[in-house]
């Protein structure tokens, strides 16, 4: 009897690190500080909170199903924006809306992979894309990345077998921060398009990005939807992480393979957060850039404060988008230090234990710091008290 | 090569049906009557509205993450109430929210099956099962009932096979309409209890039952939670299909499994939908009361208007919550039927072949009628032009 697919994979590694903060209390002078999740702490602007309970009160159809893969408006909407953003010409047809960036992921692999296929992830990988591999029956095969957190293409293309349906990249990198430069992804492209195999890539971070203009050149190839298959989420971008919004672009063919996964599993996107999305498009460009302009202001002080850290040994391999990923210097596994962190410094972290495979040592040197829910203080605060660790090295 | 999940299961029927409207015109005084989806056609009350707007508005978590399994708050109340419906003791970490009762149904299989098991389905079946346990490498064995449409204990005993894991039961059915017994569910309960497999039983409709009281005692049974798994929906009770928020009650273990599949598929349900849900719960029992009323006049209207179609040859087989399951007399195939309706009675319903297997040429007989979206007047409407019919016999 062959395992049931849930328990081929792990139990969800944000949910596993809660726990470790039961029964533990953290004294008024030094709150708990939450580095663990990838997702903001304060609601939407008013604004749009406004638009959403007016969607409520006024829009019928803000309560009722709607088409599978999404609103018409918002897939034209989110089509244009990609066609400026990427310096391309994308259609609504092109586009699908999802439950959240994970849903997105999980439609396009069942649209790529049967029983027994692989797919190839560089390490340190996202833990979901990992577990819905798993429970999909594929095999997550691992390119391992140096200290820079680069995948390497050569790498990659000795990893490829008659199996392999596809390669999965995140740019900017969860967990590890880093921004791909536009030629490897456009290297990544090459190699898969040569291979007839499928380049995902996860841009769930890409309105963080400390680069400006297009980060990469896909989306203006000839035929980029023979190939690419770009995955975006709306929860970042406008604090929308409670209304479940994603996006995919790919081929209307794949999209209307999509649609059948869509329909079984979710049936549409929610309606509300649908209406938000779109307004958010319409009319918070702005606010975003100023969000940007805050992360990118806390990235600089996670940067610029981060000499005591590496005066004890602390190494910063990534730095981007929502993330900075450490290098600890001490002698015990990230997997025993990081629920240690919850109890002698009130930091709850994820250790790098839980974006690579077991046999992966390299991921018990490694912490992923979600930095971007802290301000410029808060971030002071969190280097302080890693400063004050004594612990055997 | 292995087919890719997707490409193992068929196109979704309700939006292959809205094809067929495509070009086609509907004259001012006939209008398309939609008899295709079980979907309320209004928005919900305008006190649920606002009790929307108001938690857009104030309530920060509403825009936020929340738990895997959903809001603590929404598992408890639904867990008294399901405690109240059935007359039983069951409380809130027996119960998770998801995104809709399809996703509840796809997690639930995913805690069961691996790859080549099997799960018995009476036919006609719920297209929406079928399509997820295709995409799941899991065969559906195909249960046939006959003109009652109940399902035969011993024909399932005899369909069990050492890859069998559930049995999956919709009552009050889909597509068929009929409120199975309540002595019938607890014999499809012993027989998975002894066979060591699951009793799957989605109750989506089980607020317009027209009995009144526990329509089964299986929550009533010790260790109910080792075998049995109840999935419910919020969607038709307070018109919240755009909103995604759906059910199951298991066993804790069971939903310790079921979050690995929610994590990664949705992360949580949408916020907005589940503090409508448990403001129906809390405000809108009597508003609920009344809607059953309503669609059991309807079911009353269908039952007493249908002498003028028997005359012409065509049958009642199932009549109950949101459908009517009806037996046409025409020699073409209801997959011809179908699209024909719409074109020459401004009809669009589901044709029988979409809720069996291609090799039951039943399903080549049967109509599914929703016709919970009818008012009595449409009702009448809908029987004048079926039975101006003048089609090859």
């Amino acid at each position: 009897m062959n395992l049931p697919r849930t328990a081929t994979t792990f139990a969800p590694p944000v949910m596993e690190a809660r726990r470790w903060l039961d029964g533990v209390t953290h004294p008024a002078d030094r709150p708990l500080i939450n580095v663990s999740q990838a997702a903001p702490v304060d609601p939407p602007p008013t604004a749009l909170r406004q638009a959403m309970a007016d969607a409520a009160l006024t829009k019928d159809d803000a309560h009722l199903y709607g088409p599978v893969l999404g609103m018409p408006a918002l897939r034209d909407a989110l089509a244009a924006q990609i066609s400026t953003h990427y310096e391309a010409t994308v259609t609504g047809d092109h586009v699908a809306i999802t439950s959240g960036c994970n849903q997105a992921f999980a439609a396009a692999i069942a649209t790529l992979c049967a029983e027994g296929d692989e797919v190839i992830l560089p390490t340190p990988w996202y833990f979901n894309h990992k577990m819905w591999l798993d429970m999909s029956g594929v095999t997550s095969v691992a390119l391992r990345t140096g200290d820079d957190l680069l995948p390497d293409v050569e790498t990659a293309r000795a990893l490829i077998t008659p199996r392999t349906r596809a390669i999965a990249l995140v740019t900017p990198n969860n967990p590890g921060g880093v921004e791909y430069p536009a030629e490897l992804v456009r290297a990544f492209y090459d190699l898969a398009r040569d291979a007839g195999i499928a380049l995902m890539v996860d841009e769930t971070y890409r309105d963080f990005d400390s680069r400006t203009g297009a980060p990469h050149a896909l989306f203006q190839q000839d035929g980029w939807q023979d190939t690419f298959i770009h995955l975006y989420s709306f929860s970042k971008a406008y604090r929308l992480t409670g209304h479940r919004v994603g996006a995919l672009a790919a081929s209307p063919a794949r999209l209307a393979e999509v649609e059948k996964f869509l329909d079984t599993v979710a049936i549409c996107p929610g309606q509300i957060g649908q209406y938000a999305a779109l307004w958010g498009l319409e009319n918070l460009s702005q606010w975003v850039a100023g969000e940007r302009d805050e992360i990118l202001a806390r990235r600089a002080a996670i940067a610029g404060g981060f000499d005591v850290l590496a005066a004890q040994g602390w190494r910063l391999l990534g730095l981007g988008a929502y993330f900075a990923y450490l290098e600890h210097p001490f002698a015990a596994s990230s997997a025993d230090l990081a629920p240690q962190l919850v109890r002698e410094a009130g930091i709850l972290c994820l250790p790098g234990t839980m974006f690579c495979p077991a046999d992966d040592i390299s991921g018990q040197r490694h912490l992923r710091i979600a930095f971007a829910n802290l301000d410029v203080a808060g971030i002071a605060a969190f280097y302080h008290r890693l400063s004050g660790l004594d612990l055997p090295r």
